[in-house]
Formats: structure tokens, C-alpha cells, sequence
């Protein structure tokens, strides 16, 4: 029974997230039609990053099991095929070990959001970055963001219905850059509380704005408290780029 | 009576193209109900590229004439209100002096045209690109561009309808570049002829794909024929960059 792990590329705007519910089109959902679709078998298809409806992934990564032996280059293909026209697509295919675990495998993520920081409204990437119409202050921007780097209870940029035992999290990467009127935060962590990304820049377009002092990233973040944040930033500016995993093999879990 | 001069943002994929017709949306039809909304003034919206269905624009200009003095700042404005949800968008808007004509006083245009070349089709870039399901020799196709840099019958690289009186044309930049599975060209010319870019860009990819030695393209301009052309490369993938002028001012033409 081979497990496949797959890296995935979608355009999030007409999905209710990544995961199943009860209501509407997931992208995991559209995943496990397709599968079913190769060889009548029925997957669960475990994501790396359980992204929220319009967030966007260049990188997706996720596993499944079938019990039929497919060439990995025949499962992304024949899946692709059984995708259309939903922009979902499958970059890459490898078998890979039983202990191999999309999500819980996974040392870091690695997100990027888009700012487009001008006055007339995005035509060509409407969906794809967050539209704030009026110039922001980069280099303030960028001398906020290194107030989050390192281990810190995340409180403040966490969503209320946050589901993680702890929010203790260890930020590895906050980088503010501009090119034109685009504004681009990246962010990597070996996870993410949930909204974490979406908090921190919405609380970053503050300081862009001059609403907030340079200073106060560091004040919200010691608050530990939600009311201190900022607007939480639209899902459609947010990208998963990339997962990272050691370099295997993945022999299965004796727990298996 | 102010002309004002605007450039100009869009996504080609729900358009007939650049200009109006008897049937169906074109972008410049859409920009003159947006005027009309504006202050009750029907006018003719002139541009300086007829674009095709499917073709973006980065920065296309166009000029107008209204009776009404508006500030440039709000026609920019109120014409963009007017403009949701179609995906066109105004970046800027001047008033310019009357011997401004954004077709003829244009001394360069600009085109990039993407390719994306991987195995699995596009997911965020489906209208936005050409895919082409397996890798090209982006090397080859930088080697085979230069053979028509500078001025030349062009009617290898003609559609069959243009319209221009002569298919002499003088071709100032044609590159070729990869960056990981995208290959871009970016052209240049003072005005091309109708389908050129894309009509090179199609024979550029035989180039890559190895069907066409790095020679045929110099073979294919010399034979001054249609049928020597390579397959027209899909709209999707062509952007109007930008139009240039000299610096002016525009007084008007003696003939005005």
C-alpha cells in the first residue's frame, strides 16, 4: 500500500479552504474526487497547512495511501486530468515511506503576502493580493517586523477559535522587501498559530499607515492580548510557498 | 475642451479585445460607459494598441476628449468606481495637450509573453500564460532571436488580415529569459504588425522544442512568407507592457 506525497499549486478564490466541511467546495475535497476518479479508491489526503478559504498555495504539500501500485508520474498526471477545470494542479509525485506525514513531518512552512500599496484597484490581480489604496511606509514596516522573530507567545495574532495547545510559536523569518507598488511580507516558522500570518500583517499595515509607532509591534506582542491587534488582513494577499521536510526516509512509526 | 491622456491596467480574458465590435465586451467600449457615467459625455476612446481577446495590458494608453473640465485626479477615480467589476483599471490620468493621439504619437511599445513550460498546467496563472507541457531550450531560443532585430519585411510574421500598408517593420529588442519554469520574451518596437509578437513567439518555441534549428528563424524571415511562420502563439500569454512618447508638450495640429 504505497503512500504518495504530493506538492500542490492552487488559486484559493473559489474554495472554502483547504479542508472538508460540511458546505461547499474544498480543496481537499477536489483532491480526493480526483483520486477516486484514477482508480475508484477513496483517500483522505493529509495537508501540510490547513489553509483558510482564498489563501493561495504555490506549495502545498500532502500525502495519501492507495492500495493499487500507481507509477507516481501517472498519479499526478491522471489526477491533473481529473482536476480540470478547478485550478488546482499537481506540480510533483513521489512514493515515499509509511512515516512520512505531510503535516506532522513537516521542520518549517514558509507563507508570503501580497500588499498592493496604489490608488487604482488591482485589474490583473484582484484575487491575489490585498488592495490598500494608498501608499504604506516600508521601511517602518520592515524595522517592526524583527520585534516577532524568535519564541514567543503569539496571544495577540491569534485567531479566538485557535485550536493549538499552545501559543508558543518560533518565528524564523519576518522580511518586509518592496518592488513598485507591491509590498511583500515573508514569513517562515515550523508552524503557525491559526490567522498568524494574517494578524502580524495586518498589524504590520499599521505601522505602514503611521497608525501604529514602530514600537508598538513589540508592545502588542508583550500585551499578549487579541484587542491589541490589527485588522486581520484579507486571506486573498496570502500565499503557502514552500514545506520543508529532512531528508528521509520515512520507515514507518512503530505506532503504525 | 481638455484631452486627457490615461494608462491603463486590465485582464483580457472576458474581452472581445481592445476595441469595440458589433458583438460582445471590449475594454474600450467598457472605458466609455465608465466616462459616460462620469458626466453624461459620450466619447472615443482612442488607444495606442489594439489588443486582441485574451491580451493584457500592463500599461496601455489611451487618450479622450471631454467638454467638461474634470481634475485629472477624478476622472481617475470616479471613472475606476464606474469601471467594478469589470478588471480594468486606471493607473494614471493627465491632461495633455490637444496634438496628443495615443496611436500616433507613441515612438515605442513595449510586449512581454510568458511561457509557462512544466509538466502540470497552471493552477494561479491559467489566463495568464501559455503552458507548454514540457521543457524548452530557452538557450536556443535567445541564440535564435537576434536574426530579427532591426528593420525588415516582416510578412512571415503577419496574420493574414493586418492591415498595415507595409509589412516592414524595425524590431529594437527581442529577448529571451527563464526564470525556473517560465520562459519570458520581452519585444520591442516603435509599432508592430497585426499577431507579430505572437507569431514570433510561436516560431521562437519551435526553436526551443527542437523541431526548428536555431538557423530556421533568419530562413523563415528571408522567405517573406506566411506559410514559413511557426504555430501563432495563444493571447493568454501576451501583455502590453508599456507605450512610450517623447516628452512634449502636444500643441495642437495645424490640421485641428
Amino acid at each position: 500500500m504505497p503512500r504518495y506525497r504530493i506538492t500542490i499549486e492552487y488559486d484559493g478564490t473559489p474554495f472554502i479552504g483547504w479542508q472538508v466541511q460540511a458546505d461547499g467546495t474544498s480543496v481537499q475535497g477536489r483532491l480526493s474526487e480526483a483520486i477516486h476518479k484514477l482508480g475508484g479508491e477513496t483517500v483522505d489526503v493529509r495537508g501540510a497547512g490547513r489553509t483558510d478559504a482564498g489563501v493561495h498555495a504555490l506549495g502545498q504539500v500532502a500525502h495519501f495511501d492507495l492500495v493499487r501500485d500507481w507509477p507516481a508520474d501517472t498519479v499526478r498526471d491522471a489526477v491533473n486530468f481529473h482536476l480540470r477545470p478547478a485550478p488546482i494542479t499537481i506540480l510533483d509525485c513521489t512514493v515515499i515511506g509509511e512515516g512520512f506525514d505531510a503535516r506532522f513531518s513537516a521542520v518549517a512552512r514558509h507563507y508570503r503576502y501580497r500588499i498592493l500599496a496604489r490608488r487604482a484597484p488591482p485589474a490583473l490581480d484582484r484575487d491575489r493580493v490585498w488592495w490598500v489604496p494608498r501608499p504604506l511606509d516600508a521601511g517602518a514596516m520592515a524595522a517592526a517586523a524583527p520585534a516577532l522573530l524568535g519564541k514567543h507567545d503569539f496571544t495577540t495574532f491569534r485567531a479566538a477559535g485557535c485550536q493549538a495547545r499552545s501559543p508558543v510559536k518560533t518565528l524564523d523569518r519576518l522580511d518586509v522587501t518592496q518592488v513598485g507598488d507591491e509590498i511583500r511580507v515573508e514569513a517562515s516558522a515550523r508552524s503557525f498559530l491559526h490567522h498568524q500570518v494574517r494578524s502580524i500583517v495586518g498589524s504590520l499595515k499599521h505601522v505602514g499607515e503611521g497608525k501604529w509607532p514602530v514600537s508598538e509591534m513589540a508592545a502588542a506582542l508583550a500585551a499578549k492580548d487579541r484587542s491589541r491587534c490589527g485588522a486581520l488582513a484579507p486571506s486573498r494577499g496570502l500565499y503557502l510557498v514552500r514545506v520543508d521536510y529532512p531528508p528521509g526516509p520515512f520507515p514507518p512509526l512503530p505506532s503504525h
